[in-house]
This record gives structure tokens, C-alpha cells and sequence, in this order.
């Protein structure tokens, strides 16, 4: 959607975005203010998740920030007379996920069911858009993965989101709240967590390189993903978020193309000027919930949402580089 | 496996049997003590679920009964020096699932991922079989339904369910502890629940039935169903339950062959000598989460287990329909 068509839609409109503090939910709820929209953010500012009051900088009073977990009460009230619902508050980090999975369960799925029933009762008219994520496809059986491929996560975390994501569309198909899902790639740009390395392997790769420390590839460094930058992401969610041709639907935000591991360091220690990396035996612990070679389609995305990513990787990364140079001190620790 | 196989494979050991007072869970226990296995029985007793202590009569003293819900603390002990677990605690209706969808989650999600842990901290060496619904396929895509065929769940219990299912196959992949899942159609027979019609439909026919009732059957009659007989899916949990091909495969539990609703009801209620059916119009509320024809194969179950079904629907509904002619009172209230 044009930039004045998406204006038109979210002028005056009240949206609430849960995980609004996180990487993605940050930059969705800075271009919805943009766009005029009457925001509120509910994030539970959870240590070692992603959210961060920094990522809202400059917006304080341009929309309205609500601290509380999604998993608690409370929701029932912030749900009512919200046009749209972005629903971004999750637990992200598979690997949290295999070592405590009932935190995992609470936050992607309890809460999940908790939000539906809210809106159930105290606004069936809202729209929900569900950030997905394409974890849930598990090891590809082809590539690109399409959205009739075949689920099969491996690990809790993508159980669990998958499971999500079926009440959504449950709650789309038998109570007619609207509502569909965005499935992710890899997303990446500024304000993404750099804390820890437990929830994006790119975000702590940029922070290595802004350290000047040396990268370690896993394997032979050959494995293909995609990446998409969270700007052309947040553009999906506004088109989503007032088109009901997608509603019931599941849809792959898939990148621009697929970029090798050696190709994405390349390029990311070359940008920042700083860093290196090098190849080591992927260890063992994590490479039983590996997936191997991993990359979506947009075909679906772009004839539901007209939506497809336009940011080419060097452009993203140069932006992303940039970014934490200017605001490392909010990011680091 | 023939008597003999099962007798040697089964003799001495120690079993568990989540849900064991329950319908299939009671003639599961049932079968174990006179195989020779050392046989503990969880089940929460909850009034309106499947467990019912008659359903044990005469086991009294040839078994464990435990009474404890799996959402609470205690399976951590329960689960220990078990050789195999029998995991059919479960949430099974999914007419209540839709209106109470958190307390399904907690029984079908929550306590799975508990006993799950439970195994991984203290057991790790279990053989877990679990009790595992065709309802995950949803809407069929065609019939008769395989196990690739895909998994669209079309209510909260299924969505659960399809998470509880995962979880199983996941601790297999990725902790080793082995683990199946079963994938059960209508299964009917002796302690089946007949209190109420909100967890098998079957159960309540043949309540109507021998109440000398009129048997309402939603829609044409047409609608085609597979049924299999308690002691038949008795035999495909005690084989999986020592046979390490199984390891995570989810395999169908399919009927001998698909049965129109008229058939079945002309049948029950031919076989009962009382009671009576006619043909009614879909009440809008239940057409939502209907999901038309729908059966499945028992090809996987032959080729892993050597099962399959051997009970005719004639004899299996005669001995279902002489049970409870006999125990009524412990059944009706």
C-alpha cells in the first residue's frame, strides 16, 4: 500500500501493539504514531527479552505506553476499542524454549488464548495481526517454503507458536474476529535485541562486529536464509492490518532472496569496517534443533497484501550498523 | 502380537497409565494386570471427565490406583522406575474446549509438558505412548485419511491436542526419550463415558438407546465415520508400547471400514431390541466445528505394529450394548 493510502487507513484509528517495546513492535508502533494512528503499547519489559524503553524514543508522547504481561489480567480492558490489534508479545528464543518450556507455553499460547477471549467477549469487531514465525516449518522438505508446506517445528518454542497461531485462525473462522498471521524470516534492523545471543543469531553477530570481535560460523558456512528488514516487515503488518482478504490466512514474510552465511558476514564486517569471522564445527547441543538450508517464499504475501521486501541486505545492514554506532550505550547491556 | 508375545513382553513390568479409570485407560489397565505388569493408575476422578473407579471393579487389588491430576506436582514421582507409560490423561471435549479453552490447555498442554520433563529429570530411559485424536486433521482433504495427510485442527481441543502430540514426538527427536502417539478415530465399547454427550457422541446413542429414547441424528445420516472397538485400540497401545519402530511416528488407529450414521443407529438400535432414531436438521452452534466425512487408514498401525482392527461393528456394539445393560447404575448418573 501507497504511504498515503496506508495514512488513510490508520489516521485517528486506535491500534494496540503488544510486544510494542520489542525490536519489530517498536518500529510498528513509530510509523503507526507516523501515520496518525492513536497507539497503545503493552509490553512487559521482561529482562532478557526484547523489549527496551529506548526503542520509543522521541514517541513518549506520541502514544501511550502500557507496561504490563500479557499473560496477566489487565488485557481485557486494553483490548476494548482497539481497531486493530498487532500481536507481537511472544517468547522468541528457541533455545529458552528446550530448556524452560512451560515459561514458553504461558506466553505463547496461554496469553495467546487470553487476548482471543478478551476480544471475544469485549470486542469480537477488532482485527488481530499475529506475528508468526517460520520456524514452525521445521527441517524444509523444498525450498522456497511456501505456506502449504508441511509444519513440523523442532522444538517447543515452535509448537508452541504454532499452536498461536491455530487460534487465531480458529477464533477468524468460528467467532469471526478477524485476524491472520504473519509468518517471519529472519528479521533484522535497528532496535533488534543485542543483549544476549539467545533470540536472534543477526543481532549478535552485528554486535560482535561493532566489538571487533571475530564471528564463528557454525558448519561450512554455506547454509542459506533469508533476511528481511524490519521496515519493509512493519509494512506488511500495516497492510495486513486493514486488509481482509488476508484474514484466516498464514503468510510467509519471505526475503528478498537467500544469502549464505559467508555471504551475510562478508557483507556485515565489510559495512561496519570491524570484525571478522571464521568457520568451527557446529556444536553439538544446538545442532540437534537445527534446520539446515531455510528460506521462504512472498508470493502469497504479495497477492493477499500486495506487500513484497524491498530493502536489498547491504542497504538493511548499513542502517542497522549505523544505528547502534549512534545508540550503542542503550543496547549493549 | 499375539497373547504369548504380549504375556513375555509385558509380565513384571512396571506400567503406568495416565487417565487409567478412564474409558480406554481402564480397559488398557485392565488388560496389563492380566498380562502380569505391575500396573499404576493416575486419573484425577474429575466429575464430568471419563474416570470412573468402576470401571477398575475386580482390578481393586491387582493394581495401583492413584488418584492425582496431572497438572499438579506428583508425576514427578509417579513417573520413576516406569517402564512404560501409557499417557492417555487428556481433555477430550471439544465442545468444552471452545467454551472453557485455558482449561483445556492446562490438562492437553500444560501437564504434558510436565510429564514430559518429569521423564527427561528422572526417567529418561521411559517408553511414553500417547493418546493422540484424528480430530487434529480437521476438514479431511480426502478419505480414507493418512498420517501426511495435513493437520488442520478446526476447535481449541484439537489445536491442543496436535501441541501435546508434538511435544511427545519432540522429547523423542530431541532428548531421546522414546515416545508415540497414536492417532484415535471413534473408539467405542464397555466404560466408555455415558453420563453425558459432551465427550463421545457414541456413548450417548447408546445411552438413548437403551433408554428407549429417539436418537436424533444431525444432518442426512449420511456422514461416514470409522469405529473401532475398545479392545482393538487395547491391542495397538499395548504393541506400540514395546516397539521401538514406533519412536516417533504418530500413527493412525483407522476403523475397519467407514459406517454411515444411519447404519450405525439402524444397528445399535436393532442389536439394543429399544430406542429408535430420526433425522434432524444440523443445530447451527455444532455445524461450526462439524467437519463432514471423515476416517482414516490403519496402513502405518499394520506396517509398525502388525495391527488392526478385528472388531466387527455388529459384535463390538452387542457387547457394549450387554455391558451396560448390566452395569447400568454405575454408568447412568
Amino acid at each position: 500500500m501507497s504511504p498515503a493510502d496506508l495514512g488513510a487507513a490508520y489516521d485517528g484509528r486506535q491500534v494496540l501493539v503488544t510486544g510494542g517495546a520489542g525490536f519489530i513492535g517498536s518500529n510498528l508502533a513509530r510509523r503507526l504514531a507516523d501515520l496518525g494512528a492513536r497507539v497503545t503499547v503493552v509490553d512487559s519489559l521482561l529482562p532478557n527479552y526484547g523489549g527496551n524503553l529506548f526503542n520509543l524514543d522521541g514517541y513518549e508522547n506520541r502514544l501511550r505506553i502500557n507496561i504490563a504481561d500479557v499473560r496477566g489480567h489487565g488485557m481485557e480492558f486494553l483490548v476494548r476499542n482497539q481497531h486493530v490489534i498487532f500481536n507481537l508479545a511472544g517468547q522468541v528464543s528457541h533455545i529458552d524454549s528446550m530448556s524452560d518450556p512451560h515459561t514458553d507455553l504461558e506466553i505463547n499460547c496461554h496469553a495467546q488464548l487470553s487476548l482471543l477471549e478478551a476480544c471475544r467477549r469485549g470486542n469480537p469487531g477488532t482485527k488481530i495481526v499475529f506475528a508468526s514465525t517460520r520456524q514452525i516449518y521445521g527441517v524444509p522438505q523444498y525450498v522456497p517454503i511456501d505456506e502449504v508446506h508441511p509444519v513440523r517445528p523442532t522444538d517447543v518454542n515452535g509448537i508452541n507458536k504454532m499452536a498461536g497461531e491455530w487460534y487465531h485462525i480458529l477464533y477468524n473462522n468460528v467467532h469471526g474476529i478477524r485476524a491472520c498471521s504473519l509468518r517471519l524470516t529472519n528479521t533484522y534492523g535497528p532496535r533488534m535485541l543485542v543483549k544476549h545471543s539467545r533470540q536472534t543469531a543477526l543481532g549478535w553477530f552485528v554486535r560482535q562486529a561493532l566489538d571487533g570481535d571475530t564471528i564463528q560460523i557454525w558448519g561450512d558456512g554455506n547454509q542459506l536464509r533469508d533476511y528481511t528488514y524490519v521496515d519493509d516487515v512493519v509494512d506488511a503488518f500495516l497492510a495486513a492490518g486493514v486488509t481482509d482478504a488476508a484474514n484466516g490466512h498464514c503468510i510467509n514474510l519471505g526475503g528478498l532472496r537467500p544469502v549464505s552465511h559467508v555471504e551475510l558476514m562478508s557483507t556485515l564486517t565489510d559495512i561496519a569496517g570491524t570484525g571478522s569471522w571464521k568457520l568451527v564445527p557446529f556444536p553439538p547441543q544446538f545442532k540437534k534443533i537445527d534446520v539446515g538450508d531455510t528460506y521462504c517464499t512472498h508470493a502469497l504475501a504479495n497477492r493477499l497484501l500486495g506487500w513484497q521486501p524491498k530493502t536489498e541486505l547491504a542497504a538493511g545492514l548499513a542502517s542497522t550498523v549505523s544505528f547502534y554506532r549512534s545508540w550503542r550505550e542503550h543496547y549493549w547491556n
